[in-house]
């Protein structure tokens, strides 16, 4: 009998000017543990840390491992376990870690049949249970690790992106529950050309920035006129945690992918532990409780522990 | 009395899904020459080969340069003579290569006060004389070289992208009129988000080819969601052309600037040659006149003769 150990990272979607394109890879997740099994087929064993299903329709790992089998159809079978550090609906992807241990873990057991790349399309499936719509912006960065870019769905087209060395996220977590399908029901199916066109400069900056180590380039790009505007108001305190990164020195920040989380990008981890302390005096002085992260861009993504 | 001789080149913004944000320098263009005088002001003496008035309130070179010399009060003039060969109204920067080259003259004959990134905004200037809006997407390669991007116009911020160096350009221009204004006209004031995101996608993977020399990224990146679909149609046989570009095996192709001309990009100067070819071959079956260029990215911009 195999079994395989995952660490499957927690992600951050959208990065501001990257509305459903961009992703990138935090060094905190979840512990994943699959191991082969003679029956055919998918279980979930045990899930703690979170109170989540163990139907595998029910549940993203199992839907994605799923996908994954009826590809691969290996003459064995999977049962998984996962110990959940990522809180659900917090934003930071806890769904696409699950997913993407999922794959990663059926594939690595069947001998690396596909790519990590290529496991992007299954993780995905197990995205569209959480979400309503099979995204790749969080299963993407969790799988390849870094920042990617999602180029294109139709074909699915990702793109991995250089991370900069002194880049550091502080993640603040406003414990109050905001599900990923309301975050997207506030949206506008219409926006003007010019939001548009002022979009694309920024994201176009932010890459450039990426591939250049310009620090104060991806801070100028860090805008998102598109998505922050209209879902900010779904979060307590948002201008007041971005103000205070601001003041602290991050080079920007933002909403994470659909919320409730913030995230600030910072050059250099003194000022993401700064960042840290001044977005936590904010949420300290109200009754919302919150969990607050520090993490350079983690550049490898899922990884074996054991 | 001192005289400057300049190499003015041609340009092309948009580059298919940049619109409003990218642009790239070609490496054919117009001659400027500017000469000292003792007089102050801005003169236009001979403007050859294109009917264009010499009152310097009603020519982008002329508006161009007031808008500097404003900046630099210098206390001496400027006399330009101008030899055109990059068609009005042709869509590869006709009136930015007019704008870059009184800014870039009168810089250099001031001893260079401002850098080339500084002049974008005065050329601008004269570029809303010919478009309505002072957009900088192709006075920004005029100046710089290369691609460019547009990060931001709330304050100006243009950076200088890398240019792969097998990547060559081939133009088609159908000599029909065109006016900016006109194309700009035919454009809609809102968009779908999702086409927004699409385009946001391949912009960045675009982005990413550049810097990687991914050619195959580049050629898939080469798609135009928001534009193209309604300006083409203002473009004789357009799709007619794309299909000959792609079939040449071309990467990609869309409308130069706001058209009438057409660009393909292509992975070396054969395929760009063949490409020019396959276009000619459309328009030769019609009544429209053409003329077709074949260029590799110009890295210099605009620069001195003598």
């Amino acid at each position: 009998m195999e079994t395989i150990k995952l660490f499957c990272p927690a992600t951050i979607a959208n990065v501001s000017c990257g509305f459903d394109v961009l992703g990138l890879c935090l060094d905190f997740g979840d512990v994943m543990t699959i191991t082969k099994t003679s029956q055919k087929g998918i279980s979930i064993k045990e899930i703690t840390g979170a109170d989540l299903p163990l139907d595998i329709k029910q549940n993203v790992a199992g839907v994605a491992g799923l996908a994954l089998i009826e590809r691969l159809n290996p003459d064995f079978g999977f049962e998984i376990s996962i110990d959940k550090s990522i809180r659900a609906g917090s934003g930071i992807g806890s769904s696409a870690a699950s997913a993407a241990g999922a794959v990663f873990g059926i594939n690595a057991l069947c001998g690396y049949p596909l790519s990590n790349k290529e496991l992007v399309y299954y993780a995905m499936q197990g995205e569209a249970l959480a979400s309503g719509a099979p995204h790749a912006d969080n299963v993407a960065p969790a799988l390849l690790g870094g920042f990617t870019l999602v180029r294109s769905y139709d074909p699915l087209d990702i793109v991995p992106l250089p991370s900069p060395s002194e880049l550091f996220v502080t993640v603040m977590h406003p414990q109050i529950e905001l599900k990923t399908k309301d975050a997207r029901s506030v949206l506008k199916e219409n926006i003007s050309l010019k939001k548009a066109t002022i979009q694309c400069g920024n994201l176009g900056g932010l890459i450039s920035g990426l591939y250049t180590n310009d620090y104060g380039l991806i801070g100028r790009s860090l805008h998102d006129e598109l998505v922050e505007p209209v879902r900010s108001i779904l979060i307590p305190y948002f201008n007041e945690l971005k103000l205070a990164a601001a003041n602290s020195g991050a080079l920007g920040s933002g909403i994470a992918g659909s919320g409730p989380s913030v995230f600030a990008l910072s050059q250099g981890q003194e000022t993401a532990h700064e960042t840290a302390r001044s977005m936590s005096a904010i949420l300290e002085a109200t009754d919302i409780p919150f969990e607050i992260h520090i993490s350079p861009i983690n550049p490898d993504g899922i990884k074996i522990i054991s």
